[in-house]
């Protein structure tokens, strides 16, 4: 795969390292960063990231094969409505949000037919932000959900995974809906439990936190801008996973006030088998 | 400070990187290895974190200066009331466990007056467990935390210090009780809450998980039966732990049931506040 164009819309951490990337294993010949905030494009340009830099997303967008909107949740499905609207019918546009069933719905139900968008999700990020902690190895070995719908265009669908696969990336296929009940458990839930955990932390106890409470908490270091918008892009599938959390949580409360060992060592065992079953 | 004579009563990952430490360190003349079981003791031989291994932990403690129990923290109490019992009044004993309160309370008012323990927690640790994976290195830059009661005797609270600054830790004293209840928030309910989270996770979705779930669950790798015998020897303090994420959880959901925005995003701002204090 060789785009000529390949254009990055926001080119924080997610959109530096697809740019970065992209760059470093030769897959396009003109990385553009496109984004409302000059300044943060003037940093990509400076570490590399990008060949041109455009405050004008739409302009930017009808001169490439592909583009990739790697700007936050709440604001992939209009800016791709309003880039999708002057484009060729042979530009694949495609994005990288932690939510896809809102995104992939609106887009679909006002998108005109000859225009193509496939959702995706590369499940790698870090608590940091900023295309400064841009990382050209970030989507090694990873795995990136791309969405299917019954709208989905076949040839854009193969494009856009072969794109993840040229970022050192694999693919797999789910529906919108799917992903958002999936992430709620393996992502969503354990922000939203992070920050709980760090957030009733008094101050006269942070002295005495270790390597434990640190790898606890450490994704509650993320913009809450941009998790406010995951959270309030998937609360249906976010407070079912909550619902399943606070039953768990119950069992040991019992298992600790009735001081029923067997039961603490049991859900103890159980946790740590499924752990254990996901790597270091 | 210089020891003749070092005993590390529990050789695993945390006894083991106190012998190693205080080998490595010179703090120790001779460092004997003490427990129950011949294969491990051998292992620590093997690797040079012990020079003698004895399986009988009395006769070990009687001969030293200092003697460190480092096995898990419902077996502490007895093992030191035991080892006491024939002790020199200048041998100083000592714990790493993760609990302070029932320790310290059983083994002072059960232990004749001319004895000194001292109760000892190092904040150090792995979700490892074994000799082979201790570390020379594990307390350097850390906080041990060394219990102070009314009858905690002045010289023996001083070798204690002493020697954990002598592995590279500082030191600070604390009550017992105020240890647990700070333990709870700061240790024991991450552990439990990673646990819960690990725990509830479909096995089809093990896939989906990325470096994020990853951090905020590594410690449930931790071994069940240490960590059942933590939680059961601090039930009060992490039962009211619980309680209070439960409360922050409460507000996480209203929030997302309302669709309320601003409080979801002033929660997560509040808990990104106290962790970015705590450093990466």
């Amino acid at each position: 795969m060789r785009i000529k164009t390949l254009t990055i819309v926001g080119v924080g951490l997610i959109g530096g390292s697809v740019a970065l990337a992209a760059k470093r294993r030769g897959l396009a010949k003109c990385v553009i960063g496109a984004g409302r905030h000059q300044e943060r494009l003037a940093r990509a340009l400076t570490l590399g990231a990008i060949d041109k830099a455009y405050t004008d997303v739409n302009a930017a967008v009808h001169q490439s094969e592909l583009a990739v909107f790697c700007t936050p949740v709440d604001q992939i499905a209009e800016q791709v409505l309003a880039a999708a609207a002057g484009c060729s019918p042979t530009t694949v546009l495609t994005d990288a949000g932690s939510t896809k069933a809102q995104i992939v719905r609106k887009v679909e139900s006002q998108m005109a037919g000859d225009k193509a968008f496939v959702g995706s999700h590369p499940l790698a990020g870090s608590e940091k932000s900023g295309v400064e902690h841009a990382d050209a190895s970030l989507f090694e070995g990873r795995l990136t959900i791309v969405t299917q719908t019954p709208r989905t265009n076949a040839r854009a669908l193969e494009r856009v995974k072969e794109f993840w696969q040229g970022l050192g990336s694999r693919t797999c296929l789910m529906d919108p809906e799917e992903h958002d009940r999936a992430l709620a458990l393996t992502s969503h839930l354990p922000h939203l439990v992070a920050s709980a955990l760090a957030g009733i932390l008094p101050r006269e106890l942070h002295k005495l936190t270790a390597t434990g409470f640190q790898d606890t908490t450490r994704v509650a270091m993320g913009d809450p801008s941009i998790w406010t918008a995951i959270f309030s892009q998937n609360p249906a599938a976010l407070l079912e996973a909550l619902q399943r959390l606070e039953r768990r949580l119950d069992e040991f409360r019992v298992a600790l006030s009735d001081a029923d060992l067997a039961a603490l060592d049991a859900l103890l065992a159980q946790g740590k088998g499924v752990r254990d079953a996901l790597g270091s």
